[in-house]
């Protein structure tokens, strides 16, 4: 007896990650009871980003033109190119105002059981912007998780088989971190790549 | 640096309810990478839902027409009027095939916190409805919150002195339930509405 406009609209907004039947009704009822502005803003917004965004020909992240601003910028360091999962770590680094390099962003990660192999994640266009002759070095910022590590593995393979200078986040202990309050893991790799003062 | 356009999904994203910023765009990157067919059904099912769903002159639920099917069917008793929170909570009702009365969905409840007072949940067109004479008692199925108790208790009151009869669901130990496992709150109530054999 549920309206089918009302059940499509329950439907489609399971496509979100994590949303699940349940928190699909609730959003359905929520922007039809206390928010059909916000209902309607996010229907435009989202035609609209379909419509408009691609990916950077050169660093892969989403942007609304040929080649992002970033990329453009004639002031970064085109010989630094780091690569990164997602746009939001991109953010990250940038926050921390210490690189002015250039970015690669995978957009995701090496998950075999997600179906997401090196075709999937278009490893070759990365080779192709890493085999600019003004690389000099690549820094893979790929998180520290299994598929992060596993990611940034198998593209250090690839890079260094041809030839390029590849690197990788150090890893240790957060600053102002304490050992009494950090995993043993983390402080097992601090040991084992401690540095030389 | 972020497209605007890409901007606006992700602030868009946040009027879901439960969504934070940290989530809008996880859900922003989700759907234009991983699944923009489902980011266009979700615009289209958005659209369309707010142009043709509005609320039943009876019931007050979602419908598409200006009286839903269930109030327009003639084989309900109409003499029946069931007082509920959400087209969820209806739904769970009906599942239970122990009601063949008719419905008014609140769509809400009284939360001044909130701003949703009688007037925020239209409780005139409720008294409305519940004075139709073929009406001859109104079981109030509000949720049995500190919110739904309070809802429950300002409709029976309003109601009661327009001389109608008025009822609430039980409460009381579920169905299958072990008093061990029981919250002493719902204990007590069954005990203070104990029901002589």
């Amino acid at each position: 007896m549920t309206p089918s406009s009302l059940d499509e609209l329950i439907d489609a907004l399971r496509c979100l990650p994590g949303v699940g039947p349940k928190s699909a009704q609730r959003m359905a009822y929520h922007l039809l009871q206390r928010d059909q502005r916000g209902a309607g803003r996010l229907a435009r917004a989202l035609s609209h980003a379909l419509a408009v965004l691609r990916h950077c020909e050169r660093c892969n992240t989403f942007t609304e033109s040929e080649i992002c601003e970033r990329c453009a910028n004639p002031r970064r360091d085109a010989s630094l190119l780091c690569i990164v999962e997602m746009p939001a770590d991109l953010a990250m680094i940038e926050q921390t105002q210490s690189y002015n390099g250039l970015y690669y962003v995978l957009m995701g990660r090496l998950s075999p059981l997600d179906g997401v192999g090196p075709r999937e994640l278009k490893l070759d266009k990365l080779i192709a912007r890493a085999s600019d002759p003004a690389v000099t070095e690549v820094i893979l910022a790929t998180n520290f998780t299994n598929e992060g590590e596993a990611t940034a593995h198998t593209i250090a393979t690839l890079l260094s088989a041809r030839g390029l200078k590849v690197s990788r986040l150090s890893r240790g202990v957060p600053v102002g971190g304490e050992l009494e309050h950090t995993d043993t893991g983390t402080i097992a790799q601090a040991l084992v790549e401690r540095r030389s003062l």
